[in-house]
């Protein structure tokens, strides 16, 4: 078993030479160590995973020794996670089926150390594939009068399933505010274009009027303003002249689809930091 | 010798057999064909390239012919080009030396068809690399009181020297509606972004403030709305939170002269079309 | 309904002129027309797609007239597809489950006119996959001892099938010769390296042992030299002396299946001609 | 001023805390660190940079110190690199511009750290593209007979002229093993394919007949066997069937000029550790 601590401070020297000690003289094997410094912002990131049978420190008391130790002296911000405990992933769907499969593949072939315990839609089109996947899927039809309503009880099934993370796979529906503010940095959405070119409705549309030859897809955290929050990955593919809008809506599928598995790739491997809206994501 | 003929017109059938006729019938030798049809807008696009010599219509009678025989009846925009004549391209540059440097590397070895008499700057900064290549240098300082009659200078410039278009490398200079006038898509310009994000000034600041995870560069004739012609070519490069705002600057420095280059080249091969603010650009 | 007109021979002048006019003079209605010229061997391939509806030869007679009234005449390789005609296709899958998901949640969702009545494999591993999708699987083990025996079974069933075209996505036994006969360029094939480089097994482990800094994916036609056939479609993505083996290997996945999957479509578009082992894919 | 740090040896724990406490505790300021375990080879590899200025271990002083501190200690490869010492870098040319003038040209704009105090040269083709610069150009005449001969010339110009690294900017001749063996990965070679693909002479000419649909380049550093040594850099291009091999080589350049440039750049600013036929390339 292993835990994985993320953490960022303002940079000192020492930080490393300090963090590193910890783990070696308490016996800990560090089996990954990524740090970055922001010499804008002149702030230190880390991400530091070790082994820790043999550990000296009980596995229930790392965060409070490393708190009382380091924490507070570099006064830092840090999560622990063990490899142990699964992040509960809940999957977002409207009516296309791309990136739903790509996720659910991935999940179903053992690639990801990740529990799927439900699928929320607002149409009942993708509840075929839930069921291919044996995923129960929850059915919300969004109204401009019920929304709020929706989404108390979306949120009260999240609740009750100890969600931890949610991921939007072409969920064409506005996140409400206080979801977003539940869980921040915690839901991954797909947007169909190469951020921050052609934020909102119809982007492919938008795309093939302005005439690009390069279109793309952004994953991002969500945050209260629209297609604004932090990136976390991207990809493009080229375009010529000879693509109509139909065109560019299937090449942009798969773009979609590999950009968002990536996202959540990084984010249940522990690999993303959020700084100010930007992200820092190790290899 | 060839000739190369350039149309647009509203999509009928028939089109591209009478046009291959016209040219197998009077002994021309096809070297280049390329067809494109916009759907959405219903237009017809063609590229065609044949060897003249020998062909039965002389040189200086092929437009009215064509016009006569063709162009009328399928309501064509079109535009000849005879090989033995080298377009004259004039490059307009501020105070970096990568682009212009490319564009030269590649006009000394003969790559390109064309003839560069003439280079034009705000600044002096650039004048030992024309004089490198041998190319006269002149100097318009620009500022808010003298712009306009600078720039009537610089058309006069143009005009005695029978400039055919205008390479802007990095020329950090709104170029005024007079000459956009003049020459409709035939100023060429890079933008260091990807258009149409981070349209304007400073864009790879801002997209080190956005946190993209790639940037880019666009080449576009310029029109009267800043940075919003019709793009020509797009590169991009991948970056991460390392990236600080001056790799950003240097990374994105070999995409901009590269996607300059490239659009330049297709000018001067005659394969691009316009057509409502968007470019037809053949292979 | 359309038909399709794939076709190649000898470059000669008229031949674009007198196709599109047999078909206008006819009533079709072109609604695609892509044509290339190979200048290093001189020969011309067309494809064109014109609606029949309307088409004053009957469907059953076109080929019988386009053989009289062109084909002779230019001595031309020439194949006709009705788009009412689905074509059948069989996946062959060995133990790995992204290209034989990818293949199937496209098929599921509607994106391709293609019907896929089996899959085959040499191992039991895949068969929920298939059960998920509805689709019948069967399971041929392949020792050294009984290998021509069952591929006489697998080509047996094939044909009782009416399989048109065979996709193996990650099929880890090589093909025998006579069913490669049988079905020239019509047995797909993912080869997980850039080819040529990395011919034959572990790709990815070579491409580690080399070093590279870029490694890629190539779907191809199957000849009898392995992994040496005509290639339809590559792509590639950057790595670095970070990425241990298994990392590439999780990174190729989503190479592997995106370019497979891109072969079957312009297959099954019928945009692919293939000339001395070359292909020509037209967009 | 700063220093770089490379090093690497067998991994052990308390390596970094060791290295950055030594530099921290010496009031040195760390300004770049980044480090790399090979998991599969157990190796460490760091490259570390610090200002030097109040350093309280002298300048002279510190190649010593840190090897009887800690090499030994950790059985360490290393080098120190001071910034205020420009490395000397020759550039080898045949008869084609454009990589040439790729360097220079970022050479001439003061990108790099580097001084270029000669060209070498089999031919006198470059000789004006020198002149423009204002750097000497010696030619070397290569036959069969004179080989060994003109290298030992070169070889001798080289020592006299305090070269530290040899650029090959599309050299067209064999490097000789003693000059290799005198310049272990200090000579730079770009090879205009995606190795290991189409190894040796007319890599473009090769993949035309292969089919390929993506063509590459590789910078590398030569060792004994023909386009074998570890490799720096690679980039790609998509090619179609539309290319013929003149438009291959073109294509090619401008990934030649560019992939050449940038394993320069990482080698002038010390970002290349190798280790058995391999690259670690630091950010």
């Amino acid at each position: 078993m292993t835990v994985t601590l993320l953490l960022h401070c303002p940079d000192k020297p020492g930080i490393i030479a300090d963090i590193t000690n910890f783990i070696t003289e308490n016996r800990g094997n560090v089996v990954y160590l990524a740090q970055f410094v922001d010499r804008v912002e002149n702030v230190f990131f880390m991400r530091i995973e070790w082994e820790i049978d043999g550990f000296l420190i009980p596995k229930d008391k790392i965060a409070d020794y490393f708190r009382t130790l380091y924490a507070s002296k570099y006064d830092m911000d840090f999560s622990l996670y063990f490899s142990d405990k699964k992040p509960r992933m809940a999957i977002f769907v409207s009516k296309m089926s791309h990136c739903l499969f790509d996720l659910l593949s991935r999940y179903s072939a053992g690639e990801w150390n990740v529990e799927v315990p439900l699928i929320v839609s607002n149409h009942p089109d993708m509840k075929h594939v839930a069921e291919m996947f044996g995923i129960p899927y929850y059915i919300y039809p969004i109204t401009k009068e019920n929304r709020l309503e929706q989404e108390t009880a979306m949120m009260q099934l999240l609740e009750e399933q100890n969600i931890d993370f949610v991921v939007l796979a072409r969920y064409m529906q506005i996140i409400g505010d206080r979801m977003i503010a539940k869980y921040p940095n915690r839901i991954i959405n797909i947007h169909h274009s190469f951020l921050p070119a052609f934020v909102g409705a119809k982007p492919y549309q938008a795309a093939f009027e302005r005439g690009v030859k390069i279109i793309g897809a952004t994953s991002h955290y969500v945050t209260a303003e629209l297609d604004a929050g932090p990136i976390i990955c991207q990809d493009v593919v080229n375009i010529s002249h000879k693509d109509m809008p139909a065109v560019l809506v299937n090449k942009g599928k798969d773009l979609e689809k590999i950009v968002l598995s990536h996202a959540v790739q990084k984010h249940i491997e522990h690999k993303i930091l959020v700084y100010k809206n930007k992200t820092v994501v190790f290899d």
